[in-house]
């Protein structure tokens, strides 16, 4: 990009870049932006990215960002440790959370299986996981993305489980969550796996 | 937002909708990426965003940024000197550059007259503007943003030109860039404005 407006800013407009969807274009409007109208955003911006790229690291239980050494929620003694729900991402723990309709805890994968790219077993952290299926839970629910990859990591788990389960007193129960046309959404929008779950899957209405 | 991811986590993402354009939902996906993906990413951001608000300012002789008391194109002895287009942003500067269809300086106004908010020819740096047009100046270039605020400006600015001129030896000339149909761009697609100005200032071709 150009590099006659100065130095510093140049490199500011370059930097911004590593945020994702963020281009040239928009890195210089971001950069003047903040520079015309919110100098003091922008250096809080500055210090909230040092301290949390410094700080952050992964909940030594369920694998979610957090500061300490336990998340909020693995630190919460009051929700269901019957439930553990498996996650791809912590944005996806994020969406579970707002849905304000679960309260078990969670474990977040660090990715999905994909071998071709050295991402086995031990780089999503599911030996944490099977160490983390103790006794007390007594179900496991897998709610990775609806993707080829996804779906092939839940499928790993679910073997992995059944493995775990012949030497446990009482089997862990594995569930899926439910696929299906979204509340809200337009059928003739759907594609058509998604009919394809939301038909099979058709639930009675008790008349 | 959320606040059980973890509060510097929730602090960053409240932080970088600081920039224009990024909500709740566009400002967990960055955080996160970042965190997941590009920490020494983040962390170059940061140090590039405190260094920029901390050093870059107005260049003392057009008003665009800079981190030296006088821009790069400021400095550029080798520009057309008789040559002064005048800018509402330092984005347009930017714009203009990148055409590289114009070798002269440039006069970056510091926003647009909007008296009511108290923005008065003193905030846009019309003074220094003034006494930017020397006598070495023979034209000057309206460039402002074809909306009724940059008209407006530009009307200042011609009125107070032409005052001036009384007192030059040579006045100095004044000219408005060009506006029509985009090129590149669909004829209805434009506004009524727009078609009147390319009807109004049609150039007859030489058969």
């Amino acid at each position: 990009m150009a590099v006659f407006l100065s130095p510093l800013l140049d490199q500011l407009i370059t930097h911004l870049q590593y945020l994702p969807g963020i281009g040239p274009k928009s890195g210089q409007r971001l950069a003047l932006h903040l520079l015309s109208r919110d100098r003091e955003g922008g250096k809080a911006l500055a210090s909230s990215l040092l301290q949390c790229m410094d700080a952050v690291q992964y909940c030594q239980r369920c694998q979610t960002f957090t500061e300490e050494a336990l998340c909020q929620i693995c630190q919460n003694p009051h929700r269901d440790a019957r439930l553990l729900c498996i996650l791809g991402s912590p944005l996806d723990l994020l969406a579970i959370e707002q849905a304000h309709s679960y309260n078990g805890y969670y474990f977040v994968l660090l990715g999905h299986l994909s071998p071709l790219d050295g991402i086995g077993p031990e780089q999503l952290g599911i030996p944490r996981l099977m160490a983390r299926v103790t006794e007390e839970v007594e179900e496991v629910i897998l709610a990775t993305s609806p993707t080829i990859e996804g779906e092939a990591t839940a499928h790993f788990i679910v073997e992995t489980l059944k493995a775990v389960n012949k030497t446990r007193s009482t089997p862990v129960k594995i569930s899926r969550i439910a696929h299906g046309v979204p509340v809200g959404g337009e059928l003739e929008m759907s594609n058509s796996n998604t009919l394809a779950y939301a038909l099979n899957d058709r639930k009675y209405v008790h008349a």
